[in-house]
């Protein structure tokens, strides 16, 4: 057995409180290293006859990675504390595993009491929790100025005429508010139930990230009647609206860093940034990335912590918004984000705070800043899979696999889950325009715990390079719409709605991962109900027998996707680049 | 090499801002494995020709345990932004180790920018800082009502003579403040600069962990004149003070807890504690461990919240105190310590806040809560190789060693270093009352990393086996006191803050773990100085060959102890039991 290998981080991932009563442990030793492992565990201060009492139960493998096994266990400390450590068995040896790492198992370890882990109480206020509508929540993420135009009136006197050519820099189209009201019921329709804005603040560009004034709509966009009447209808709908703070940087423009610029060392805004020497030439303060136009802000900084969390409560008293994406949230210092969610959440406790982090976001996801983050990590995998075809499925399992072991299973299940967006590639592009790769990788997608995303134009076909070329007009005549898209998507977020508790909570297991022929099955179970997907991105057709699935007899079985039912005794085809979803329950 | 062993954890005591600018880093490989690492960084947003332009350098090896090297670096990134990764060497390959774990280490995987860990922003906001002075304090714990008893009308009715028996759980024998006023002299000749006082507010019993009234002294200790007066002497001779805060329970003696005893449901206290139904029976509500009269605050409750930091702040506010040691504070929720960090540091930068946690302290140690924890993990490998002989030289220092990885350096340097304390056996019992043992490991804890404490009467050889009998009368007749070891105390508190930047902050180098002869030596080196410990645990005299020390001829040496000067062709004789500290530096 490799020791070396055997890992527990106690107050992580790998320890926390799921509900503010069960308390999650995992532990990660080498592939098929063990064959099981005993998770020993009680109270701290309950002993009988002057011996630890300790309960014994065993570990379940719920997950493998190149590298690793990842063992679970989940228990309810009667008095919410608890203690714990580790039996590992391979073939021929038992080893004791706890604080002071790995231990001959015997009596003498196992009455050391400071060789065990701790988990001293379990805290509600220290419980991960996230808004509930979150997870039945399934996003659409607009760039208002290339979403509809409903304002001639509005539009920027340069705006082009709409969808006229592919998008440069600095082009506008004239998308507005209003357009995007006058095209609920499409989204309605689509299914979608939130919508996720980039900026609408006042600012020069037509991607609005330069923030102007944050108190104000971007007249381009429209004004605080309209928005309101947009939120208002939104919510009529059922709906949600989140918005995006830019709180890293400013623009340029804003009055704040003009006044710097004018007045230097004397200026009362001069704390507001990371300004290293005074006058203000274009290379001596800190901004977002090297963007000269982009001024990063000082949130050590108390007046500048009030002004954003004063914009962060502005737009949710007036407008009742539902959620704040944070722009480049992981370059703000984690003091400030600690604050703003004690405003936010006092303000509106369900509000949901989503951080746009391109990494592991494991710090910000401890209960006390961020709902979520956006998981590009998470679908990067993918990604890669089915449409770079860089990596073999079992190496995307295994990536997939070891982000939802990085994360809580209560985060994991409100992340924000995407596959492009206006900082990426579309989607259709990224498979070399294979309308069916992209439909089987937002399959793929849709079948995951978090909360699932779709860029505005994927679902009627709209493809584009990187920045700008992500962020062409939509488009909104029938004929240019493709629609086998169109109604693929609509299925697959009803799929999605109709089936969302299992999605979200059940648990995820691989049944096969054939890199040779590119075939790949899982199945999310919870409770009695059971979704079994395939993937068929090899070149010859599969046949799923079901008679081989072992799926109780009593169970009604049919084709989730075409809702046939289907028997037992059935052999179905999945074509190259198809995917088959069959769902298993008890007949109602 | 044993991928499945190598680990870096992002956003832990892995990678962290050490002072605002300074990044360090750390990876573990499996013993042994590897032969060198380098070091991959750079800014995430700087490209030259297309091409992330990243900078390269060796990692040092600081530290080995049983199972892991491990291997650091340190950067200070020039825009405090940070993107890297490893690339782990043996004999025969070199792989990159980055966010997706182990890939082979060639130009695409170079150029896969999400292959690498993020450090997105370096925050002064973000890093942990605790106050300077605690760097240079040897403190010294005090239990009030066994100390010195300088009023006699103060002490309980019921109090026995001084000394007179081996205490028993619920003797009382009238120490009080007066008696630590009158013994300033005696404790400023000791060395030591901090004291650390368990509770003295009112309360029944003579430990005072059941607090009945947190804004009053108890009237067997003193009055709050007293206590100001003693605050007062103290700060004059440079001396600083910590007190002792029990916010996870209140006694059941407590205003509030019989108030809800007597109006069960009606009480207005009814939500400060954890109660399951009324009327209130001795099992159905949380208290200290299984300890009735120890009823649990319920720190979630905002009145409770407010309750406890007024306490807090009162004796910042009008007795200027130092420091707070805050009982059984892993069972207190996380949500409530950074209230609490917030509000006292707010009040006073430099108060010190130190959590009494038994077990790895680390997420109460991220910069937004205490600046120390209780460290008894890091002195019990010490006690149990040195005191009980139960594990070998190599597996101390490899727990050591371990404890230490699981820390930033900035903690490390200012946690709360003890090897007995009013709830174990005292140090000399826990040595079998062999003297030289509890020199020895005295000598060496003095020797680490971090503020060293000792209990009362350490210094005069009192023993006594666990809670109450560790809890003896001081024995203040110098014919009782073991004068040998007040001598020794005084000579290694000296040293201690003579030598106090480099055993605070220098790095640690084991030399020598002999575990056939129980011959160790260990080096602290920082800058040009260097000081060189042997301790023989053995049997057998152990001859140390200056000469073979390899110091430079440049440097001057001495015996650290004796002050007596050395040539570098000595060879010193250390005899079983002892130890030798060698001081060799640059002639002044």
């Amino acid at each position: 057995m490799e020791y070396a290998a055997i890992h527990h981080q106690p107050f992580s991932t790998d320890a926390y409180s799921y509900d503010g009563r069960t308390v999650h442990i995992k532990i990660r030793t080498k592939k098929g290293d063990a064959d099981h492992i005993r998770f020993i565990w009680g109270d701290p201060y309950e002993y009988n006859d002057g011996k630890w009492s300790a309960n014994e139960q065993p570990m379940r493998k719920i997950a493998a990675t190149e590298m690793h096994d990842y063992w679970f266990a989940e228990v309810v400390p009667p008095f919410r504390r608890l203690q714990y450590a580790f039996v590992v068995t391979d073939d021929h040896e038992d080893i004791f595993f706890g604080s002071s790492g790995v231990c001959p198992y015997n009596e003498k370890t196992l009455e050391t009491i400071h060789y065990y882990f701790k988990f001293p109480f379990v805290h509600e206020a220290d419980t991960f929790q996230a808004p509930e509508w979150v997870k039945s929540t399934v996003w659409y993420q607009i760039f208002p100025e290339r979403f509809a135009n409903g304002r001639e009136d509005l539009s920027p006197k340069n705006a082009l005429p709409w969808g006229s050519k592919d998008p440069d820099v600095n082009d506008f189209f004239g998308g507005d508010l209003q357009g995007i009201v006058d095209k609920l019921d499409y989204l309605e329709d689509l299914g979608v139930n939130g919508i996720y804005l980039t900026p609408i603040f006042s600012a020069p560009s037509n991607h609005k990230y330069d923030t102007l004034d944050y108190f104000s709509i971007d007249p381009h966009f429209g004004d605080p009647e309209l928005f309101r009447t947009l939120v208002s209808q939104l919510h009529q709908r059922g709906m949600r609206i989140m918005l995006d703070a830019v709180f890293n940087h400013i623009g340029s423009a804003s009055p704040q860093w003009q006044d710097v610029v004018k007045n230097g060392d004397q200026s009362r805004y001069k704390d507001w940034f990371h300004i290293h020497s005074f006058p203000v030439t274009d290379d001596n303060y800190d901004r977002f990335a090297f963007t000269a136009d982009m001024p990063k802000l000082n949130t050590a900084n108390p007046e500048v912590q009030k002004y954003l969390l004063d914009i962060a409560l502005y737009w949710i008293r007036e407008f009742d918004i539902d959620g704040w994406r944070l722009d480049v949230a992981n370059e703000v210092d984690h003091v400030f984000w600690k604050t703003f969610r004690q405003a936010v959440s006092t303000e509106k406790p369900d509000v949901y705070i989503l951080g746009e982090i391109w990494h592991s976001a494991e710090p910000w996801l401890r209960g006390d800043e961020f709902h979520a983050a956006m998981n590009y990590p998470f679908t990067e995998p993918m990604i890669e899979y089915f449409a770079d075809q860089t990596i073999s499925a079992s190496r995307m399992a295994h990536r997939v696999n070891a982000h939802l072991m990085n994360g809580m299973k209560q985060a994991n299940e409100v992340m924000f889950n995407l596959l492009d967006s206006h900082d990426t590639k579309r989607l259709l592009t990224r498979c070399r325009n294979d309308e069916k790769k992209a439909r089987a990788l937002l399959a793929f997608m849709f079948a995951q715990t978090g909360s699932p995303c779709i860029y505005y134009g994927t679902e009627i076909g709209l493809n584009g390079e990187n920045d700008p070329l992500c962020r062409k007009c939509m488009v909104w005549e029938k004929e240019k719409q493709n629609q086998d898209m169109l109604q693929f998507m609509k299925r697959l977020i009803a799929l999605r709605k109709q089936e969302n508790t299992l999605l979200t909570e059940g648990h995820l297991e691989w049944n096969l991962l054939d890199d040779k022929n590119d075939f790949i099955s899982f199945s999310r179970t919870l409770d009695e109900k059971i979704l079994i997907y395939f993937f068929n991105q090899g070149n010859v057709v599969q046949h799923v027998s079901l008679r081989e699935l072992n799926i109780d007899r009593n169970k009604k079985i049919c084709d989730a996707w075409t809702e046939q039912p289907l028997q037992h005794h059935d052999v179905i085809a999945v074509q190259p680049g198809e995917f088959l979803i069959l769902s298993a329950a008890a007949p109602v």
